[in-house]
């Protein structure tokens, strides 16, 4: 595990690279994120605490140099460099550091950007091995002796992948490319263009001539850039003759409708479009042309909502959601494997101490955010990261368990947002809903093995036993016997008659039943069409997810084409918030009781990615970071099948048809599952070279 | 009470005014101050964790309107409106409100500088009657509806007097005039220039020929500055010729030593001095010229101490630290009666949460703190800021009982600093220090009285229960009948056999001692010579308050002279952080093992300026913010003595010889004592006319 994880920042460690607090840039970049929302040409922030960076951190390093050495220094701040202890004049860009045994401190002060360093001589570079605290305690006795620091909590520096002096984190964009409309056609007082599909970036006017008021209405949809009156961005400025004007925040769209004044004319549109530098590792193609469509359009939607950090959707909030991140978190493990937006992801959510409210005010996605964290380290094997981590998770789950009732659930308080779902029906959120607790308890159980990675064995039992105490109480308090199910809540003490998807589903895929039980609510629950219906890919990720974790592929596949395919058939170039089938016309764009409310790219709708890689390619680490992996192929109904799944040692190769299975796998113990007429046969795969096993 | 508090803010409330986040203005403007340290050239922040504003604040406000109005916006930060929830179009900076009953909130965001708001209306204007909040939580659910916010923490608005549009508080500065050096004269390669007593400011070249280096060292005493290598503070800057240049850091100085390069002369040297416009509204004269001279000197220390903070001194940390403040606040009462400077101070040494150490670090200096919040209450009656204040003196002894032992008592644990003072001696800082325990029982008390004014009677209750069972085993675990005096500390349960001043006199002016150990203690320590002499400023305030609080005043009077006096005798013309009077020439120059580390302006110096309003002329509040108040003049060997004292209503001025006292009061009711032959006479004065008494 260790070998893999430093094989993992290999690139990194030892390079020199600007380096900050762990999560501080993360946060900061964050608020940048989270706060480009505008609603109708309003500034429209988050509504949860906005924390922020250390503003004085310590950056310090133990040094044994054979030779003298001279190191460049760039720093975003106010700072003084300390060599064993004495302050040295000025704010030196070059400093000389003598042989022999020494201890380098870097001090710096910055308000308004995350104090970072950037150090690089011939051995000396800042990178990780780097230690940092925001409290160093170093105070000095009346004799000028430097006293006791040794309640001082280090972490190791972070960073990312500005590895030039130049490359200020600060200053950091997102690349940038033109692009051009595809059309372009009058509508009654202006021009409406459309881009071809969605898409995100900078409107470009170019060719201004006159002065006047330029105004931009922008849509998913064409109706929504025409509704001048309710579509949910918009800009308006007043503009003179100039060659170009690029609008300075950019926008969701695929439609713009322009309308100007009559002193204005604007002779061309068009937009720099603004992507997240990723490759796309992951691939998924079959015979089913739908279902390449499908998957194509799934990958553009997370291509668009993964930015600096995973978001909900582009257009409206573009805000990091835990409940929308950890499905992206499990998309781009197998699309994209960009670890370092993951991580970023989790310490924006998790913010800074005090905790004052569940994550985004919501209880469900507070504990979505413990399980995040394990599902990386399955993934990744950042040992590392968790164990950085872990002290935010300890005060996070404090703050949790400070607020369970006296059997040890959770119920919403007041300020608690219980959210579940955006549901076409009542959800009961009141007392204690099962779908609440089965999270928590998953939560604890996240607790104990992430505890075990930081090294806290006590911590580790002390969780291990509420997770046990509250899993056993799971049944008891929830079982309905009558109904085969989990019931959605209790209410002082009393089962309600109500039973929802959520938990029961839930229960499956966390192996919290017995198969009996599996069984029953199998047809009880999640096949039983009287049972209230998902209506968010949301809540179908996991639905589906459960089907599939009991062997129901050609059902879940059925399911996709009729879902994700009943979008593509309403014209959809991305996937949506929200989808249900039995609406039509523009009913599919309102939501929140306005008529463009929903988000046509919504990170969240792309779900296919994940089961099409884990539950058809059928490829998940058994062991963290892909040491152990297992390859459980399944058509469910296809004629055939290829793809790849990357992997911290490289991309997994997987194809399959209704005769044989080919696969290549770069590293890690794999072990295929081959279906045979005797059941499964599962084989140890050889790494470096492709095979084919006949069934 | 209630109506006290509103008479001392009714300047600020119903007047226009910027407004913030309550303390988060103070903290960032902190961080400007600490952030100021140099130390030979190098930048030199605090060790302790530097917190920072909330950047996102919602600042609301509900409306009454009989007539639509129009009003003007001023914001530091990038901000929306909202009106009935109703999010508003851009970032405007006029706004229409229609009539009738409205909510308006303007919401801010700013990395850089505090969210700040101004609002100017006929009648909606900003102020302390707004509400603010870093959490709104208000969600939207699908249709749209805001809701539960019922859990948002609000606090009112603060604000200082920034009440025009362009005096955004971000730009805050002291202001400052040229004054020029007295003397100037060769001396080796330089010009050594005195500028007749210690001054603060920034120094100005002016007539600049050539090019080349200039190097200023700068000196509280002229051996400082003309000892290039040692000095405490420099400055070294490549410079042209020009007609003038200031340096843009602050320095603390009676000396500057300038030394060029050939290739440049510099033909004149001043400087801007830069000070806190404050009223010296107490004031005290006597017969006895030194006396006068030493109120004088520390007044003057006062005021240059008196910066946007109450700082330690002016030369070397000019940081704000908790222990030197209370002793400035106190001062200030006597003095300045400087509100605003004693809040944002409190508010700055408080920080935010979570807390990770005591104040500065030092476990002593955060019972200080609590000290010092009720002390303000007293003197001000602003029972307003310590309702306000009081979630954070809650977190703050959270933190401090996490730390208790099985007795209830603290000890030094690691990263704790047991500080208690500068001393020529040994101070043993392990175990129970009794000093650290009679400091916890007054915080305790203090925590007790301020839960009774935020209205937490409860919390009150468990407080005073707390304190109540420390005081119970100060005696038992401390008093040593032998010796006749508190023992020092005890460890592992067993009394140490040292005594030192330290928890002896506290306990005396704390009333933790009934009147046969107060006499005791009087012979056995105060008046002990073989018991450890303190040779600070800082814990002599305490040492003669505890023997002026026994009526010692002519014993005190003598100590003044003989302590104060031995200053100016040395040539201070501002007093200093320490001071033996057995040290001679450049020893009292030196400290830290440097020989210039003395601070030789600093605040704690300036105690006659407290001793002689409260203890000789004798004026106290007995009811909070001098509703009702003591006045007790007692000569203590003078021959007359007249001053001032600065209440919340105005100030009082008493006049006292051997035969009778004149006295004139503003407002309150105030009760003097009188000395007769019989004994001590009270009176209750009339407000507003001066009225003698012959005795």
């Amino acid at each position: 595990m260790i070998l893999l994880s430093t094989l993992t920042f290999s690139t990194t460690i030892f390079a020199q690279t600007w380096i900050w607090y762990p999560g501080d840039y993360e946060i900061w970049l964050g608020n940048k994120m989270n706060n480009r929302r505008t609603e109708r040409g309003a500034f429209f922030p988050p509504f949860w605490k906005t924390d922020s960076h250390f503003v004085v951190v310590e950056f310090s390093k133990q040094l044994n140099l054979p030779q003298p050495e001279e190191i460049e220094i760039a720093v975003e701040g106010t700072f003084n460099i300390k060599l064993d202890g004495k302050l040295q004049f000025g704010m030196p860009t070059r400093f000389k550091l003598p042989a022999g045994i020494h201890s380098l401190n870097i001090k710096v002060w910055n308000q308004a950007t995350p104090p970072t360093i950037f150090v690089n001589g011939k051995t000396v570079k800042s990178d990780r091995t780097w230690r940092v605290t925001y409290e160093d305690k170093e105070w000095i006795d009346e004799s000028g002796k430097a006293s006791d620091t040794s309640a001082t909590v280090y972490l190791d520096a972070d960073c990312w992948n500005f590895n030039t002096k130049d490359q200020r984190p600060s200053l950091y964009q997102l690349p940038r490319k033109p692009m051009e409309a595809v059309t372009s056609e009058r509508k009654r007082d202006g021009i409406l263009y459309d881009f071809g599909r969605e898409t995100f970036g900078y409107l470009v006017l170019k060719q201004l001539k006159g002065n006047g008021t330029v105004n931009v209405y922008y849509g998913e949809s064409s109706e929504e850039a025409l509704d001048t009156e309710h579509c949910e961005t918009l800009d308006r400025v007043l503009l003179s003759t100039a060659d170009s004007y690029t609008f300075s925040n950019s926008k969701a769209f695929r439609y713009i409708y322009v309308v100007t004044d009559k002193g204005i004319s604007v002779d061309h549109v068009e937009m720099d479009y603004e992507y997240a530098p990723v490759d796309y590792r992951g691939s998924f193609r079959c015979n089913d042309k739908e279902m390449n469509r499908i998957w194509e359009v799934g990958a553009y939607t997370m291509h668009l909502t993964t930015r600096e950090f995973f978001i909900d959707g582009i257009k409206r909030d573009r805000w990091v959601w835990s409940g929308d991140a950890i499905q992206s978190y499990l998309m781009n493990y197998y699309l994209f494997f960009d670890s370092p937006t993951v991580r970023r992801t989790i310490y924006l959510l998790r913010g800074k101490d005090p905790v004052t409210s569940h994550t985004n005010t919501i209880m469900d996605y507070t504990f979505f955010w413990f399980l995040s964290v394990y599902d990386y380290y399955l993934y990744t094997g950042d040992r590392h990261f968790v164990s950085q981590l872990y002290p935010r998770m300890q005060t996070m789950m404090d703050y949790v368990l400070g607020r369970t009732n006296k059997n040890g659930m959770v119920e919403g308080m007041t300020g608690d947002w219980v959210f579940v779902d955006w549901a076409d029906g009542y959800l009961d959120k009141r007392g204690e809903l099962s779908f609440e607790q089965v999270l928590l308890c998953k939560s604890l159980e996240t607790m104990s093995l992430c505890a075990d990675l930081a090294g806290c064995a006590q911590d580790a039992e002390k969780y291990n036993n509420l997770a046990t105490d509250l899993r056993e109480k799971l049944l008891p308090a929830f079982w309905n016997e009558k109904k085969q199910a989990l019931v959605h809540n209790r209410r002082n003490g009393q089962q309600s008659e109500s039973i929802t998807r959520y938990s029961n589903m839930f229960s499956v895929f966390f192996g919290y039943l017995d198969q009996s039980k599996q069984q029953a609510i199998k047809h009880s629950v999640l096949l039983n069409d009287s049972i209230l219906k998902i209506t968010t890919p949301y809540m179908r990720f996991y639905e589906l997810e459960a089907l599939c974790s009991m062997g129901m592929q050609t059902e879940v596949l059925k399911e996709i084409k009729a879902y994700w395919g009943g979008m593509l058939r309403e014209g959809a170039t991305s996937f949506w918030e929200k989808y249900n089938p039995e609406e039509s016309g523009t009913q599919h764009l309102a939501m929140y009781g306005r008529p463009y409310g929903k988000s046509l790219c919504h990170a969240w709708g792309a779900s296919p990615i994940y089961l099409l890689g884990k539950y058809y390619l059928g490829v998940k680490p058994t062991k963290p970071g892909y040491a152990e992996y297992a390859i459980s192929p399944c058509l469910g109904g296809l004629e055939w099948m290829e793809g790849t799944v990357p992997t911290p040692q490289g991309d997994i190769y997987v194809y399959m048809d209704q005769k044989k299975i080919r696969v290549k796998s770069p590293g890690g113990k794999g072990y295929l599952s081959i279906p045979s007429s005797k059941g499964i046969k599962v084989v140890e795969i050889p790494a470096g070279k492709e095979v084919e096993f006949k069934y």
